[in-house]
This record gives structure tokens, C-alpha cells and sequence, in this order.
């Protein structure tokens, strides 16, 4: 954490002061940091909300969203919509660049892939644990250091991201407040992820920490694996453990998110209201 | 058309190179017209979808939005991500950024507001012809002149937005493709726009057109009055004229457009299919 070394690009643009209030911050700010932990430079887009006068000094949570180049901006854009209209507070989004993504986003090593088959586009995934690292260790502090951060942590994903965030969820309670899981492939690796589960989810505090996870009308096992799960954390969950399952029937693998991430939002502010400003 | 005088802001970035390829067009160009017309200057966000090498020549369809500095960028996301999915075709929005929002966005002086009282704030109501000859004699030339643009066009809008797409759609059916009206203000002017329809409807040719209208839980009389609209355009509607309304119950009238737009584009666009590019 105190060793790596940091390179940030920041877009900015001449004519931004004549951008209407709401939109000024829609801000692509790239970042590039390089990981001591991956020993790889990382990209990651940063949303910032606009805020109102009355929130200018407010810490913020902070949203770290998987597969950024994918769904970054719709997630930007829904935190952007939503704050403004005082329905969710103002969020920061921290969207990562994959660079290895069956490595990252994969909680253990398997070369079969969906259609059962040995893959050799497979032979690095099972990066979870270090992946985790990188933005326990190395991430997070850069958002603390580089913006004002509140201690809320959001953890975003979908599909092999989906599997990161619960498996992450199960070993790593404590690294975020909210998971959203969207369509995960819990076919991955012989079902580990939902085996995890199985033997996990008794033992697990997750006391106050909210849960979203969802899918569509999808191939393969992922309905019926996640019907699986859910059995789990519906029998498992302690009361103070808030989640949500939503199923997506008209949507596929790649549409779905995005209904899920407007809906996993929702979910996770249900019962915030807005003290700090004025309609 | 010819004598308008057109100025540009085009924000660029130097760091722009090396953005990963999804997002290098998420570019919130403010272009800023002089509209001779109006008399005024108007800013308008242009985004310009990310196009594969397939379609790098192709002409795209416009959607032109109203409230732009509200729904432009859930707007943009939403393209950006669907048309990179193949689900639905690359569309540029052009998003028009309010100045009078009460003239513009009105088919009829009224001074009478939502709460049935006098309101001052309406005296300038009542612009939408004006407003319908600035997209059409300038803004739509503008695009058609600078950006690589096919024939097909949307119009979209919410609240009085919505009533201004309708009252277009009745007055001026050739003037778009497809039409977007998200809970349309129908009691405006003493529901001006639904006798309008009322009186229009049944001699209105709208052949191959599209059309898409939608309201959530809103107080006053929104639900009912596009209830007693949906009525007439079930029993107007030509054959070829596909139509689709959706109720969302546990939206508010602010939070609708999130949903509502992302299932108007899906209507739109649900018997496309991509010829030019592969998955």
C-alpha cells in the first residue's frame, strides 16, 4: 500500500465550465495504477457525482464495479440520475479495467469451460485471493487518499464478476457493506463457488450487510444454481442479513444487467432518506 | 435552414488515445446552435455511438431528446451498451438542453399548473410549434450535416416532454419514425392533448410507425388520463401502426424514465436484427 507507485490521467476539457450543472461531472477520469500486488499497471474509470452545495463536503461511499469497460457508464449514469433526484445518496464509482479476466474475476483454477470442455483460454484463472489484494491493499486506499471517501463500500459484479463478488462475500465478509452478484456463473469450476456456499454461509457474519443477486433468462445451469443459492442464504441469512433475488425473465445474459444494476441500487437505499438537502 | 449560424465546442481530450475501445465515444459533445427561429442560442448533447469496423460507414438513425441535461446520459449509456451488444442498431442521441422548458415543451398557452391554480411560471406555455420548426428546419439539418446520419428518426420526451412528442406525433406524424412519450403531462391546458388525440387519432396516418408510451405511480390524474388515451390509440391504431404502453407501478414520476426508456428502445428495436456485423 505504501509502496505503489501511481500515474493518473485526468481528462479534463476547456470547455467543461459551459456544461449545464448536472452533467459536469460525468468525468471519464482514467486512472492507471500500477499494482505491486498484480505487478501490472491497472485502469480504473472514476465516476464522481455532482453535488449539491449542500453535499460539496459530504464523504461518499464508493461502488468498485467489475468489468468497467462494460458497465461503467450506465452504472455512472444511474448514480448520477438517481442522487440528483435525491433517491440514492451520491456515489463514487470505481470501475476496473479487466487485463486478465478469467485470471481476476475466477475464485479457483479450472480449465472446463461452459460448454464442459477443457479451455486452454482458462489456464490462468483462480486470481480471486490475489485479485482481492490488489483492491484491499492497493485500490482502496487510492480512492481514501485521492477522494473524499465515506467508510461504505459497494461490491459490483457480473456473471464471473458475479462470482468474484460472492466468493469474496463468503471469504471477506468484512471487505464491503453491499454485494451485488448479477448473473453469476456458478457453473464455474465444478460449482465452486455455490460447494463454498454450501459450507460457508452457516459460519459467515454478514449482520447488516445487504445482498443483491439476480439472473436472466439464460442457457445452461445458471437459473437452477442460483435457485440453489438462494435456497442457502434464505435458510442461512440471520434477519439483520437484507437480500434481494430478482429474476429477469425477458432478459439474457448481456441485457440484464442492465434492469439488475438500476434495481440492486434501489435495493441497497430502500430505506435511505435524503437528510442532508432539500428537494 | 441555410441561414442559421452554427457554432461547436467539440471536448477532446489528449489522454483520449488510450481509453480501452468501449467507451472512446462516450463523448459528450455540446454543440451550441444559434437557432434563428427561436432567437436564442441552444446547447445540444450529441453522443455518437463507438462503431465497429463494420459499420464505421454505416448511417446512423437520430434520436432527438428532450430535457437532455436529464436524460441524456442514461440515454447515451444505454445505446452505447445495447449497440455494442448487437441488441439493438448504433443510434446518435442528440439531447436538446432547455432554456424556456414551460414554452417549449407545451402545445398550448395554459397558466393553469398540475395543482389546478394560476401560475405565473406558465405564462410563456404554449411554444411547441415554434419549438417543432427549430428541429425541423435547423436542428435536423444540423445533424444531417454533420454527422453521417440515415433518414430514420426518434423522438423522445418525459412529462411535458411527453405531451410535446404526442401533440408532434398528431400534428406532424412524418416528422419522426418512432415516438417516446414516458408519463406524458395529459392534463395539461385543460388535457389539450388528449382532445387533440381524441379528435386527430382516427384520421392521423401513423403506417410503420412506432410508438411508446408509458407511466408509473404518479398522483393526479397521469394514470388515468393515458388510460382514456390508450383507449384511443388501441382503437385508431392502423395495423401497422405497433404501439406499446407500459405501466410501472412502483416507479415515481422521476425514477420512470429509467426503466421506461430502456424498454422503449428494446419495442423499438425488437424486430431488428443485425445484418452487418457478427457476434
Amino acid at each position: 500500500m505504501k509502496h505503489f507507485i501511481v500515474f493518473f490521467i485526468f481528462l479534463t476539457s476547456q470547455a467543461s465550465a459551459q456544461l449545464p450543472k448536472l452533467y459536469n461531472h460525468i468525468s471519464n477520469d482514467v486512472h492507471l495504477i500500477h499494482s505491486q500486488v498484480l505487478n501490472q499497471d491497472r485502469q480504473v474509470y472514476i465516476h464522481v457525482p455532482q453535488l449539491d452545495s449542500a453535499d460539496i463536503n459530504k464523504a461518499l461511499p464508493v461502488l468498485y464495479l467489475l468489468d468497467g469497460e462494460n458497465h461503467f457508464h450506465i452504472l455512472s449514469a444511474y448514480i448520477e440520475y438517481l442522487s440528483h433526484w435525491h433517491v440514492i445518496p451520491p456515489i463514487i464509482v470505481a470501475g476496473i479495467i479487466n487485463v486478465d479476466r478469467v485470471k481476476d474475476l475466477t475464485p479457483t483454477n479450472s480449465l472446463i469451460n461452459f460448454d464442459g470442455k477443457v479451455d486452454s483460454n482458462y489456464k490462468t484463472s483462480g486470481g480471486n485471493e490475489q485479485f482481492f489484494d490488489f483492491i484491499h491493499q492497493e485500490l482502496m486506499p487510492y480512492m481514501e487518499a485521492n477522494y473524499k471517501t465515506s467508510p461504505v463500500k459497494i461490491f459490483a459484479g457480473h456473471s464471473f464478476g458475479g462470482i468474484t463478488v460472492i466468493n469474496c462475500m463468503l471469504m471477506h465478509p468484512d471487505m464491503f457493506d453491499a454485494y451485488i452478484a448479477i448473473s453469476p456463473s456458478l457453473w464455474f469450476g465444478n460449482k465452486y463457488v455455490l460447494r463454498l456456499a454450501e459450507q460457508k454461509l452457516p459460519g459467515v457474519s454478514l449482520t447488516d450487510k445487504k445482498f443483491f443477486y439476480s439472473n436472466g433468462n439464460e442457457d445452461g445451469s445458471f437459473r437452477d444454481d442460483l435457485l440453489r443459492f438462494d435456497k442457502l442464504v434464505t435458510r442461512d441469512s440471520l434477519k439483520t442479513f437484507e437480500h434481494e433475488y430478482k429474476y429477469y425473465p425477458s432478459e439474457d445474459h448481456m441485457t440484464e444487467p442492465i434492469p439488475a444494476y438500476y434495481d440492486a441500487l434501489r435495493f441497497i437505499y430502500k430505506n435511505w432518506a435524503d437528510t442532508s438537502t432539500k428537494k
